[in-house]
């Protein structure tokens, strides 16, 4: 079943569920999203250590990946990303892109000079230069990126928020939705609301309650994985994920594990992104599966690997897999070559996109079609 | 015209020449390689930033890659590179590979503990370990790395050397080869010899004399390009490098800047090897034709370049041209991506490999035939 979503030129495809967990395809104008998906981060305008060829090449086959408003805002700035006509054709990416609002850096990253309904004045983590991200600055930053997706200008507490600052919180992330609403899109750019709320299950009630009630094309979860413990993350995924619109995609934001990304498919989530497979990669931890490993993970650096001539993982079909060996990739590792880095995020990568295909073809082939 | 050489599987194929330049082909049990040839330096065990099929793809073509016997004699040392069965099976690099002798790094970049006429006792730069190089020993790790072309163990003496220093180098030099060739080396492995001498025509000559004597299968170059004015080091090739045995490749090591491979095979040399393209290119210095830049560089950091959205050089074929602008570079390299080191290691190596061909194309086209 085909769901129209608000911008034109934008629907979400159900094509099956199997208990909570759904199987579906974003369309958008830039192409097809098969869901549940991962996206990978390319923070700086880049994939770390990825090419636009590789991403898009199976087995990998990265259908969307990540943007991230504060770095590129700060770093080229407006003025290049607006001569370069945008992130896509400065990045030579041709497929889907998703913008976060510039938000979670903010806090996460910049040093905080000023918060208020209004919006937040900060320092620049690179040089200590004073700006101020507002709905509406947030929106045009987005705009001049021309993301395919563009996420609202959220306040995001922390995992240990107390009641008042969670009910703040959300009260400005619903007064700053209507304010990134208000604001003109460039054509064939989405909006996704983010729900917060914390691991208070009453208070996730309530602000989706609001946000859902507004013309976004996405609901998203913001305000986990920062610093919760994972049980409570689950437990709200488990009793909350499932309860928001059927008809639009929901994204978890900035999660998580192969472990995370299937309890919140199992819970009802479409859409994820995270770090974790390209930051873990250059760290010298790879994804593999049980059978290559019974920990699901291959340290490179360990010295068991000196004289391995076996691929990271028999049963990935990435090329790092395909034409190289365990003992060469932790002699690069440990060489500090630039090879490690691209050979341990492209099979990271793989496994990551490898995982959410398994699980999409588990709903399909045993689910109840919609 | 061509020429057997004295390894088995390998010969050397007079196709032109042009004044003293020459055109070429060095026929290898693994491949052909057109001369004048550059040889992109795989120090580690990579070509820095670089896989095994960018760097066989058309228009970068690198028939051969240089492997640094030193470092891979440390790291990962004769343990792995002998499980993995060579340099080739571990780093999954098909074609052709010159291993240098470990020599000049012990010289440049090791702790001298003692040097004699037997070899040299070293500090490892890694980890302050003692180890001790001879010619045996060179031959012996050489012949497990599998290179398709090993290199006699040398001493080369600074550009500075005192003419005691040069005539005690160029004897321990012509006894080593002596040494090195008595070594019983793998099938298809071929050895150069290496001639010092300074910036001395006559001791180059002297000690030519003596080396061309030896079962070589090609000579080298050493000793240039290690501090003396670059003035002399042309004059020297412009004097000498013709004189060297017609029927036989001839190698000009670590040498150089796009003019002085012009120079070197003006003079009559056949191969090079530098790490000037891709060090260059990891700090920001990418090579350009002349209708690019009239000084023939780019500096991809200077701030003209910030909202520049044409290629690196219009002229180039390669994927970074054909892709992406100079202010995508630019950001990159700001922002200390590591796609930045790939595209413009990339380029560059692509820059060296047309310099080459366009040279042997004016040879074959201009030339008389050998």
């Amino acid at each position: 079943m085909i769901h129209p979503l608000p911008t034109p030129g934008f629907s979400f495809e159900l094509l099956a569920t199997l208990g909570h967990a759904r199987a579906g395809v974003l369309h958008t104008p830039r192409g097809d999203i098969p869901t549940p998906v991962f996206m990978p981060v390319g923070t700086q305008g880049t994939v770390k250590a990825m090419t636009a060829e590789e991403l898009e090449a199976p087995p990998l086959d990265a259908r969307i990946i990540l943007g991230n408003t504060y770095h590129l805002f700060l770093r080229p700035g407006l003025e290049v990303m607006a001569a370069a006509g945008g992130l896509h054709a400065f990045a030579g990416w041709r497929r889907p892109i998703l913008t976060d609002s510039g938000g979670f850096q903010v806090f996460s990253l910049a040093g905080i000079n000023k918060i208020d309904d209004d919006g937040v004045t900060f320092a620049s983590h690179l040089d200590g230069s004073r700006h101020r991200l507002t709905p509406e600055v947030s929106m045009q930053i987005q705009g001049v990126l021309g993301s395919d997706i563009a996420m609202a200008f959220d306040q995001c507490p922390p995992g240990d928020a107390t009641p008042e600052v969670l009910d703040r919180a959300m009260a400005r992330t619903t007064a700053w939705a209507d304010r990134c609403l208000a604001v003109a899109r460039p054509p064939g750019q989405a909006l996704f609301g983010i729900v917060q709320g914390g691991i208070d299950l009453d208070r996730r009630r309530r602000h989706a309650e609001a946000l859902t009630a507004r013309a976004f094309d996405g609901i998203a979860l913001g305000g986990l994985s920062v610093g919760e413990p994972i049980a409570e993350m689950h437990r709200i995924l488990d009793a909350f994920a499932h309860e928001l619109p059927a008809a639009r995609p929901r994204y978890l934001m900035g999660v998580g594990t192969p472990l995370d990304l299937e309890r919140g498919v199992a819970a009802g989530v479409d859409m994820f992104d995270c770090v974790m497979p390209t930051r873990n990669a250059r760290n010298g931890f790879l994804f593999v599966s049980k059978d290559a490993d019974p920990r699901g993970k291959v340290t490179i650096s360990n010295a068991r690997y000196k004289t391995d001539l076996g691929p990271v993982d028999p049963a990935c079909p990435c090329a790092t897999c395909a034409n190289h060996s365990r003992a060469y990739l932790r002699h690069l590792h440990m060489a500090n070559e630039v090879l490690y880095l691209r050979l341990a995020t492209l099979h990271n990568l793989t496994f990551y996109a490898r995982h959410m295909r398994a699980l999409r073809d588990r709903i399909l082939l045993e689910g109840t079609p919609a």
